[in-house]
């Protein structure tokens, strides 16, 4: 079977989601770390939690909810311009330094994102970023009403790129998007953003603050019965991977 | 409507999940409030992942993955005899304090269970601790193959106990079960086991550990769109809430 595509995940694969801690600490001074990392954790446990429920919402909700749940637990509120401010510095996240030079090398093959962001978030990412003009197509989950990792969100792939699951490598650092990405039945690469030894080196090796727990419960393979089929440690392995004609286990 | 039935949540709401702290800290010296705090929120997110990728596992597994998941972050192992033994402290978990008075307080109510544990995890829970004799009945989510906050778990409700939904009072202090179940239509007490300025002063005064990070993400109102109808700050508090003829907002 011939790989057609390359499709990523967006928020911890593509873009850096720790590039909103200079807005929150510029905004909450002394709080940045601990209001990044809890942000982000709780925005995930919503889609989660609203995909369970079955009431779904999109991600702009989601991350403006999860960001008053965390503003909330160090009993601060902020007027909506500040909220609005700050929710829509998800449209402004940063690339990881690899991913242009990845994307322009995999330019014979289809590229595209399936994010769980709304589309209003994920068009704007991408037109205020350098990776814009790389992508073929940037697909948000919310035709589906439902986030990752539920199997009718990795649907839209074939759906929208006209590529079926066999002929896609799908690219993830995020835990449960690898397992549901697996689970559907898509080859995917995960990208290791925080090796495991670095995250015991550091656990260990002092107090465990907000960004080590972070890290904890984030970073590591999951144990969801869905491994993925490679592991990479910079997004610009990928080619060497097809190069080598292999989708099998191991660090590229 | 009259009420016939109080249902319970197990973990975190009759039961005190941290009481495995002692067995983490004797297997794993020095880590023992970390591996605490960590199990117990990655076999949360299993259970939503699980649920939401339509690969349900009981709650055994989940707690088993999950403990595996949280000593790999240490770069631990643990023999196949160890990780049953921690594993089965969620056999032996501690009531809270007020749990057995609460409960002898409703008998002319029917008075269960509704969890995520699997049955035999239940039934263990039960039998080993002083609530054995106070309950008509335990209910897993077991033959529904999803966990709360899925919409068919809470269907268990009726259907074991015989109880239309509107003639139940679920409890809770899980915010994820409160909104599953006040979705679903129950009318739920949230049993507050962490205030909201006892948070704020533990965030704010001084660093931030696994613990008070477990507390943040885990025990203040979710925004999730589903509010629960009363805040409780003890389950003895609810013959009150009955005997008030209200079940309005409010912490009683």
């Amino acid at each position: 079977m011939t790989i057609k595509a390359f499709v990523f995940d967006a928020y911890g694969t593509l873009y850096d989601t720790h590039s909103v801690a200079a807005a929150t600490e510029a905004a909450f001074p002394g709080h940045g770390d601990y209001i990044t990392q809890v942000w982000r954790q709780k925005q995930l446990e919503y889609s989660w939690l609203r995909t369970a429920m079955g009431r779904w919402q999109d991600f702009r909700a989601v991350t403006r909810d999860s960001f008053e749940y965390t503003l909330a637990t160090l009993g601060l509120t902020a007027d909506p311009a500040t909220v609005d401010r700050l929710v829509s510095a998800y449209d402004r996240l940063t690339p990881y330094p690899e991913a242009a030079e990845a994307l322009r090398s995999l330019g014979p093959y289809r590229r595209a994102i399936l994010s769980n962001g709304s589309q209003p978030m994920l068009d704007s990412l991408v037109r205020n970023s350098p990776l814009n003009g790389l992508l073929d197509m940037v697909i948000s989950v919310d035709p589906k009403r439902v986030f990752k990792p539920h199997p009718h969100a990795y649907e839209l792939i074939e759906e929208r790129l006209g590529v079926a699951p066999e002929e896609v490598v799908f690219v993830s650092s995020n835990g449960f998007d690898i397992a549901g990405a697996t689970s559907f039945g898509l080859r995917v690469a995960r990208i290791e953003r925080v090796p495991g030894d670095a995250l015991r080196t550091e656990l260990t090796g002092g107090p465990i603050g907000p960004a080590a727990m972070f890290k904890a419960l984030r970073t590591q393979p999951e144990r969801l019965g869905c491994a993925p089929a490679a592991v990479i440690r910079a997004l610009t392995a990928l080619p060497d991977l097809l190069g080598r004609g292999v989708f099998g286990r191991g660090v590229f």
